[in-house]
């Protein structure tokens, strides 16, 4: 049947330092009975990324600064935690009660600076995103490539927004396809251009992926198969980050 | 296999006012040879609904505003739409330079209130947002349950965000099963609660179909197959939208 199939993969095991992601993923999709393929999307959800480059911080070798510390006591919140957010972060955009909204050094905007303590893999301990997620994706697209595997990846994080409640995944880096699909330029059979300009297909990718993931019941990688991508090396998620003249909610 | 199967549905005629959408939605994919079945959810882009409602405006009949007139001249836009962007609006959030974004009377925040000009079925019409979407979602519902199909109802649209480019499909209107799923006071293995607090599921799933509807392909109906809801009569889009003392981004 036409359309596209999405299914977690599970059976991985716990992900620590200088794990192969790649090839476990791989391994684990096949023992499932579903091999991956060559046109496969793979979303893989960045703390396995992080964990599997060693991005976990214990929290007692942080230093917290006294700006931090005194925000943290105020709101019951773990000070080398807080350090750790402003550190990971190039611009505090809303610091408000006990919400902190920054843009991360890669560009993103969200909360924490994307800094997770929840099941970090024990207690006193803090996972970071990835240092840079388009450069994890490329080197994932790169080692399934040495597995035979023609496979685009993108790596996903779960972010709030303004205006709505509840939380969506979306993604942090990409490798193989462009993120963005654009109409810009095309008419519609009455003439008039499309009112959407510019989908963000990988955001969209990383949505449909979540809902076979589920974030309680922990499967952290999922592949989506049907999806027509066209290969291209240069893709980069720097291309869906708003330039700053162009955001009107800084 | 497991997991999701999400399938555009092809062959529906042009939609006009009055028209039974989920009969036509239900004739159209058995007619594809993939015959709805209960446990579905349907994805319709409000365009379609707002055509079956009637809610399509001839320009000619729109007497504008001198504010909307002025602005509209200033930036090269029809009067008559923005004229009828601000009628459709509840509060203007930015207006700069040509970009004009509104809070609807759902309490959505969008470009130019969702009136969209383009393929609106014929020059010198605009078509509106539903009136009210939710209860156009569930009397969809119970149209499906006469067909003998219990089939969860989300009605789409496309919107921009803050800090990124590219648009995305989100859920403006819900039946059948709540849009959000909550996770709030769970913990995980190590004893911490979930950073992941509550996700918008249906913004996923509305952002799930749209990889197989094409903004340009113009298929304006998904079926997700495979996904896991709770049948809930009470569901509705109000609860994603966030009240504005916890809204940072006003």
């Amino acid at each position: 049947m036409a359309g596209l199939h999405i299914f977690g993969v599970t059976g991985l095991p716990e992900i620590t330092a200088g794990a192969d992601l790649p090839l476990l993923i791989s391994e684990a999709a096949s023992a499932m009975g579903s091999p991956l393929q060559s046109g496969d999307i793979v979303v893989i959800t960045s703390k396995i990324v992080s964990k599997a480059e060693g991005r976990v911080v214990a929290l007692d070798t942080i230093e917290p600064s006294p700006f931090a510390r005194e925000w943290a006591e105020k709101w019951e919140k773990e000070p080398a935690v807080i350090e750790l957010v402003l550190r990971e972060a190039r611009r505090v955009v809303r610091q408000v009660g006990p919400v902190l909204i920054t843009e991360t050094k890669h560009g993103f905007v969200c909360a924490n600076s994307g800094v997770d303590q929840s099941s970090s893999g024990g207690q006193g301990l803090a996972v970071l995103l990835p240092e840079d997620p388009d450069a994890s994706a490329r080197r994932y697209r790169e080692r399934f490539r040495e597995l035979g595997l023609d496979i685009a990846v993108i790596i996903s994080d779960t972010f709030g927004r303004p205006w709505r409640e509840g939380q969506t995944d979306v993604a942090i880096g990409i490798a193989g396809m462009q993120p963005i699909t654009s109409y810009i330029g095309q008419v519609d059979p009455h003439g008039h251009e499309f009112r959407v300009q510019a989908l963000c297909t990988a955001d969209e990718l990383a949505s449909a992926a979540e809902l076979v993931k589920g974030n309680i019941s922990r499967i952290p990688v999922a592949v989506v198969r049907g999806y027509p991508w066209e290969p291209d090396e240069t893709a980069t998620m720097r291309t869906v980050i708003r330039e700053s003249e162009r955001d009107l909610f800084r």
